[in-house]
């Protein structure tokens, strides 16, 4: 069951590899079905190279696995809560994408430089806070979907569809599987550029109008880039 | 009709994902058949992997379809801006490059270091000024071109085939498609090693007589470098 | 004999190359059968086009040849004094991958900086003190083991599975050959991850709980990352 | 004539690319015959992927094409003038490579910070002075070659086997093409890691004792690095 929804998980977790956004095995993708109220996920901890489709596994959104054989990524928790939070998101990316990580671990926002960023985000993308130590031993992974949640208060997940979580790495979604692995790419190479951008002026910045302009032309009411 | 000038844009494109100057969608090549007056363009926001020779499309110097079924780049109108003012171009590539991104996000020009960019630009590559709140909301596209034509206005394209758009992207140029992608490649390793070299030493700099050499050894009347 | 661990060790010295660690011959991996007093490894200044699994030698403890065409690597020597060292350990790698080793370079310890490194490290990437110029001329790689096992007196070389050698390159090691190469691997992206990290904030840092968490869910006695 | 050599050559022009260290066209392998008089160079300006060996372009020591179709490197005069003064090198190799460039444009030497370097040259990498506007315009090429060969006064180029031209790019040389294109490699990277060296200790340095005992065990008088 849900075999469509698997695959399309399956082929996303090894899209990020072949992406360069993967290392090993750290990274993980889910998407949900929300009319069945279940998430597929990947596996935790599998060799990229001996995975399947039929490995992803299928857990409900109490996170308690309904169908496969292996237990789901330890990051499950973060992935629901997201979910339960964004009711127009449909998947999940988790990587230790390079730069997108070396923001995560200065704590540092990544402020929109370029038009790259705004092409796809429609303004900063936030760093959370860092947990307490009680959040950590409380339930680390359901703390980590929480403080996210908690910065995005006052924040559109639709239209800046990642964050960095202080210390650790970024997390990024989408309408789907695919969508949310292009969100990952972008943020990733917007790090990077960002990072340079930064060491060879440290107050750049980008207008407001032009940030605008350029997210409205992609993603607004009257977006005109791309095919119908 | 146009069927070889498509193929050489269509191949054009593919080979700025190939040499790594392109991510996702975020590139596109024209070039022009000034006879017909006539612009080959990548349509807007196509996947690379399922692009092929006959989806470019036909555009004339107003920007109207001609030929083709799909809606052409979006930023068609700059292009067209840059085959209007600089009458010896034959063709022109935009992309969101890693190294010359940077550049154009940190609004700082790259000065000719060494004679690897002068091998190929005869001065420094130039950054344009910002548009204003007023040029991006009455013609976002056509006035981007308009400001790089004005950034030339005492600059030859010809020698200087690239431009910097500030807090955007770079557009580079040539007389043909092959050509205009050569000088998108070379730029962005120019803005690579031009980045590290000012990290290293920021005052460095290439004198003026070896700069002229270097470029008249690969252009000038009395060219030695390469076959006949 | 020892043909599987034979196989074993010319298989991870070809993925260091796979994974682009080492360049030309610059790297080696062994691995010990502690039953039978044996270490195997990489033959000394070999192409790795052209090595074969029997082009791998078989050493005793007291590191003469016991079976094998070819001289040793030259780094045989600090190999044995890791395994008399650290008895838990049954392979080692030694490379000079590229930010590894400019941390070594810059005699310079890798701080916990994220949640990436607290995966696999339990703490910071230790640095050895330089070898004193009688010890290098005395026995210069049977020494750089000794300095390697002096670094490691209070630390412990299960949770702290690499090394760096003061103006030389990382050692890693592990339970078996692909073990050893996995922390070689990780070594690297977090040293690149931490200079990158220390360029954007200087004073970054990850709070003790955050990483003693993620160390303790991938390796500790309650681990709940992976498969059973 | 000379088959065998101009294979050589060719591949090592071939494998320059491959290598990553030549992006277009810029770079060149020749070798010389020492008995016959005869240099092998690569063809100035073609394009690698139609390049075959019989491209390769036989001079003699005037720089006189005695053997092709092709005229050969613009940068001939320079390798001729190299072959004069180092009598002991068989093949030059000129590349553009990344971060050796870096330091030509920054003018700076590349000092002796680990062991990579150590185990390749005997100190440290020297720059050359710029030319002169004169000798820019007297001979570019041929006065190329000769700083070079003055800064190599009271140095050995054979446990030195590269130079930085200032503001250019990097020579590289060795006993055969094979030799000198791992010169050149390494020279590359160990640029790279020197470069990010000095950005994370700009005071970091090897001890001499260990550069020279690390240079001696590959190429000193009792090496006992590789096979016999």
């Amino acid at each position: 069951m849900f075999e469509e929804l698997k695959n399309e998980v399956f082929e996303a977790n090894i899209s990020l590899v072949n992406s360069g956004l993967v290392l090993l095995t750290w990274g993980n993708v889910s998407a949900i079905n929300r009319a069945e109220g279940v998430v597929i996920i990947k596996p935790s901890g599998v060799d990229y190279n001996k995975m399947k489709a039929d490995d992803m596994v299928i857990v409900n959104l109490k996170g308690e696995v309904v169908s496969g054989d292996k237990k789901p990524s330890s990051d499950t928790a973060t992935h629901i809560e997201l979910y339960k939070a964004f009711p127009k998101i449909g998947a999940v990316v988790h990587t230790h994408s390079k730069f997108a990580t070396v923001f995560c671990q200065a704590n540092a926002e990544i402020n929109c430089l370029g038009t790259t960023h705004a092409d796809h985000f429609s303004g900063k993308i936030p760093v959370t806070r860092q947990l307490t130590e009680n959040e950590v031993y409380e339930n680390y992974e359901l703390n980590t979907g929480k403080i996210i949640v908690e910065r995005f208060k006052s924040l559109d997940p639709v239209s800046i569809p990642s964050v960095l979580v202080a210390g650790h790495a970024p997390f990024s979604w989408g309408k789907n599987a695919i969508d949310a692995v292009k969100n990952s790419i972008t943020l990733e190479r917007v790090a990077e550029m960002a990072l340079f951008t930064l060491q060879l002026n440290p107050s750049a910045v980008l207008p407001d109008y032009i940030l605008n302009k350029h997210y409205q032309r992609k993603h607004g009411p009257n977006a005109y880039y791309g095919q119908k």
